[in-house]
């Protein structure tokens, strides 16, 4: 039997927010690769073979998964979220790139899955609801100064704005200097939606007009959302829905 | 038996992508409301009133289906893809903010889906690994200057975009002049994907270099999108794979 790769999205927590693609790859493969408490999200069963491994090890994980897929075996990598959106997709990518020119030719498939900032807009409301742009906002891999070009940029043109990895321990001043930065280059107040663990039951959401935001209502499980300048709050018994209108006017 | 809605996102097409919960709140529903071609996909049952809609009517959809909910019925507004994301979510909530005060605390829900983007992204391979926007290219609703505004900066921001409604019938000079855009502000060659009609059985994935795509190569049933400075193609027998790393060097 020749072995296959599925690069698979669990979703933001909530079971019911896995697709049945993702859940059938799963029953199907013989190996599970992925962070541990994402392995860990993947029930036991006979002929299943589970790989957790630590995070930041991602080209190795993918190697790993390469080579099992390319001796046959039928290995799914999991991420949360969708693995396209800064996740194990690219990683994968990369690591067939620079592999065997053999690995070109494997049966690999990304299965998509409901990426956080879809789930934490839902929660909200409908903040993404016109143009947005996503930054993942850890500088892990590319230099500050870019985010902050692209912060600046986003802010011009005026899109909502999803920030994945917001704040993390080994670096806290990133999201001090965001908030410093968007306080400088918006005019208005911006909304801003904290999203912590969506969809599992530590999920809660804040809303905070943008002056107000500070870094310590986000930690690393924590999806940030600023709206853009035409998004809008309706005020009603219990937390409040905001949106972003289709229409901008003339 | 207190009524609810449920705005859902279908994603976009193949039945396996439809999260078991918006199946769920499908098996409850009492009614279905939305566009023609996205209410047909909900299988008919006894118990279930579906009322289908044309295009271009989403605020008289909304204030029907918030009527529906207000007088106790369980009401499901379907979208295709994620319905945060250019669909109806957006809609349904300028509904409520222009419609009667009891319509703020109607329990109601917003149950996220596959988006387009993400689909079209997945088959590619990782196109939107890195940092990204989402743009509407429809001026039905905004200002063409605004969108070539947005495209410009988007581009010096180097981030990669996906684009909806690229082309449709009645606007056939928007994508043509969007292509000039880019190719006048991106210094580089951009790899350009056309994912049409993804995960149904017409779908069609072409990849080309920027200065090679022409507006012809969209319809109303295609995602566009363009890769930043840094995404990389890997030959292999087949489509390509189009992905953009997770790193930026300094």
């Amino acid at each position: 039997m020749s072995g296959w790769l599925v690069i698979a999205g669990l979703g933001p927590g909530d079971e019911d927010l896995v697709t049945p693609d993702v859940r059938h790859a799963l029953g199907q493969a013989t190996d599970v690769v992925g962070y541990i408490p994402y392995v860990a999200r993947v029930p036991e069963r006979a002929g299943l073979q589970r790989h957790p491994s630590d995070n930041r090890v991602e080209i190795d994980r993918s190697r790993h998964a390469l080579e099992m897929a390319a001796a046959g075996r039928r290995v799914v990598v999991v991420s949360s979220g969708d693995p396209g959106v800064f996740a194990m997709a690219a990683a994968v990518f990369e690591a067939v790139e620079a592999g065997p020119a053999g690995w070109r030719n494997l049966d690999i498939r990304v299965a998509p899955g409901i990426t956080a900032m879809l789930a934490a807009a839902a929660r909200a409301g409908a903040p993404l609801g016109h143009d947005f742009c996503a930054i993942n906002l850890s500088d892990n891999l590319k230099p500050w100064a870019l985010i902050e070009k692209r912060l600046r940029l986003a802010a011009e043109a005026d899109f909502a704005m999803a920030f994945y990895n917001p704040r993390s321990k080994s670096r806290p001043e990133g999201f001090v200097r965001t908030l410093e930065i968007l306080n400088d280059a918006c005019q208005d107040k911006r909304l801003v939606i904290f999203a912590r663990a969506v969809s599992t039951p530590e999920e809660d959401i804040r809303v905070v007009p943008l002056p107000d935001a500070r870094a310590e209502m986000a930690d690393m499980r924590t999806m940030v959302i600023v709206g853009s300048s035409t998004t809008r709050l309706i005020d009603r018994d219990g937390p409040p829905i905001v949106y972003t209108p289709r229409s901008v006017g003339a």
